[in-house]
């Protein structure tokens, strides 16, 4: 969040009397706005009401330019002046990691600020959403983001984590607060729920409207790196966090010997079972899965989204977990539900349901209209923490 | 500081046995080794011992792709792979932003980490230097560096600054620390000095050294940008820095109405003159002196990193600043000096000498080979920090 995204702020008025470039997309509504995830003063890329993003860049040589985003290219047009430009299809609201494709080079754009997924540092693009206010900066008390950099023992390496403190921490320095453990998906690291995830903003807005409690939030990299791993290819997944060998036991004592200890030692923390949650997104959802149930005496509140599931065959298998278990939360995005991207295994609505029946108190969300993306675990994050350290 | 300069641990090792590309310097010693700037795994850019930078990117279908660093382009030759590679000449060491040239598109390199600096955010690289122990990680106690979002009456907006506490800060809540306010220069944001500027590392060596005190560092952004300002095109710096008009009395007003007593409300200060410092580089520089001059009630210390300096005028014209600034810093990078690139009126090191003369506690330290870059301003910082909050 060194990135600036309150570029907004001062690029919106920059459009009035701005001249729309050429394009190939008669069908596209000319009603384009600069992203907000522009850099300072960008006009481009641009997204209409319909959700097209409108990217431009100029390249007087170039022989052929497309704009990649969501697993499509497009081609752009060329103008006398050697400015590409095009429109996407609509894309889902939320944010999207796109990039360029020059003459055969995979480049960011120029214009965009830079996020962290798809295993890479590169472009990504917010289309504005009809809930985005949980999540828009807004003049409320804000929490702070803090880089903390320590030592692990169980890796003998510097580590480095995000931890969200809630407004008013440094105040009361009498008062102690909950943790919930929120972890990131494959191909991402512990800047993604503070960047593009907007954990802040979405939990200073909460407690500003005093729907959720004051909590202590860690992000930290779950990614699994074996020793020696080979480099990736340019665009390809690196070694990492292939499943399933090592990548949740590794994280799992990671977390439990280091991280939970370390945060407990230099945090306001109410440091047991009770006050302690985990959550993760897709990989780290199925971390969480896998660490909760097999450290059920430590955490009180589980989330998984769109990272599969519990049954009840997990239950039986660990008692503890049934019975201590506070909260359980699973979401998925509608179109992975759709698309049967969701399919570990069984239906993960029916298998939370099963596990209501059976006396847990288990919650379904599914968010609208949204697939495999960061959108969906907004809105999830933004349900989960009203859920978690009330009872 | 989100984007991941760990990344070096896992690469440095991914050399061994990596076949070198083709290249058009046959005059370059054959030691690159992949630059510590690089996203996760990327074997380009690399540098060798002679400071020279290889960048190396996949474009089949390009017919001109150029390496952009220190204001000088080379041209990559493409291999039968489509990988077009090239070297530039010998760099500084330090930290140097540049770009990649595809058929006219002036695009960041995918391999490198991004930072914001010549009014964009893109690639940077870091050319290693024979003394960057002083910033480099390690295992000693650690500072935070804290993202801090607060509503600017001033200016009517919420605003973003960077705040670094020192190793120890949330562990004795009975101590207060002295407060040094530091700037970036122009074309540059809030995020320079915790980026590029590896603020945090500076400190916490120094400190576990025992070489400074434990002071708290608040970095904001000192960019003047008039309401209504244009568009910048492509490549060009926006409106917002240009100076004279304006620019230090705005950011003068944010500093002292708003930023300061945000400061000293939020965090456990010494809220006096005696325990607070400005400094700032180039812009930022010039912006510390306007301020510190028409503030010398609110000053005790001051450093100007390549920004011009103080003379026997400026101490007739504010007999306060001369009796009560306790340490005055000056500096300049010595390719700064010898390229007259100093040229704030008259010779720095003898103004310097005149106030010392003159009865002040000044400095004037001159940083070996180096130019107007990050590498003068972090080794400004490691000797400023020395002299400061000490007597």
């Amino acid at each position: 969040m060194r990135s600036n995204y309150f570029a907004v702020l001062s690029t919106i008025f920059l459009l009035q009397g701005a001249l729309f470039a050429q394009t190939n997309q008669t069908s596209s509504v000319e009603d384009f706005k600069p992203a907000t995830t522009n850099q300072q003063g960008k006009l481009y890329p641009a997204v209409n009401s319909e959700g097209r993003v409108r990217a431009s860049i100029s390249a007087p040589e170039a022989t052929k330019v497309q704009l990649d985003i969501s697993a499509k290219k497009y081609d752009l047009v060329k103008d006398e002046k050697g400015v590409w430009t095009g429109d996407s299809e609509p894309q889902d609201e939320g944010f999207h990691y796109y990039q360029l494709w020059i003459d055969g080079a995979a480049v960011p754009d120029p214009n965009s600020l830079y996020f962290y997924g798809a295993s890479r540092w590169g472009s990504g693009i917010e289309i504005p959403a009809k809930d985005q206010e949980f999540y828009s900066l807004k003049n409320v008390p804000h929490g702070q983001i803090r880089e903390h950099i320590y030592y692990s023992k169980y890796n003998d390496a510097m580590r480095r984590c995000f931890v969200y403190t809630p407004p008013g921490y440094d105040k009361d320095l009498s008062k102690r607060f909950p943790v919930l453990y929120l972890q990131h998906g494959g191909g991402e690291d512990e800047t993604g729920w503070a960047n593009q995830g907007k954990t802040n903003l979405i939990m200073d807005n909460l407690i500003a409207s005093g729907k959720a409690e004051k909590f202590i939030i860690v992000m930290d990299n779950g990614t699994w790196r074996p020793k020696q791993a080979p480099a990736a290819p340019q665009g390809q997944r690196p070694a990492g966090f292939s499943l399933p060998q090592g990548w949740a036991d590794d994280f799992m004592k990671t977390l439990t010997q280091d991280i939970i200890p370390m945060i407990d030692e230099n945090y306001r923390t109410l440091a047991d079972k009770d006050h302690r949650a985990m959550a993760g997104l897709s990989m780290g959802g199925m971390q969480t899965k896998t660490i909760t149930l097999a450290h059920p005496e430590l955490f009180s509140y589980v989330g998984i989204f769109s990272g599969g599931s519990f049954t009840l065959d997990d239950l039986k298998a660990t008692p503890k977990f049934k019975e201590g278990m506070k909260t359980v939360f699973i979401s998925f995005g509608s179109r992975e539900l759709e698309n049967r991207r969701a399919g570990f295994g069984g239906d993960p609505k029916v298998e939370t349901e099963a596990i209501k029946a059976a006396g847990m108190n288990a919650h379904f969300y599914v968010s609208p209209l949204t697939a495999h993306e960061w959108q969906t675990w907004r809105r999830s994050l933004h349900e989960f923490a009203q859920l978690i350290f009330k009872n």
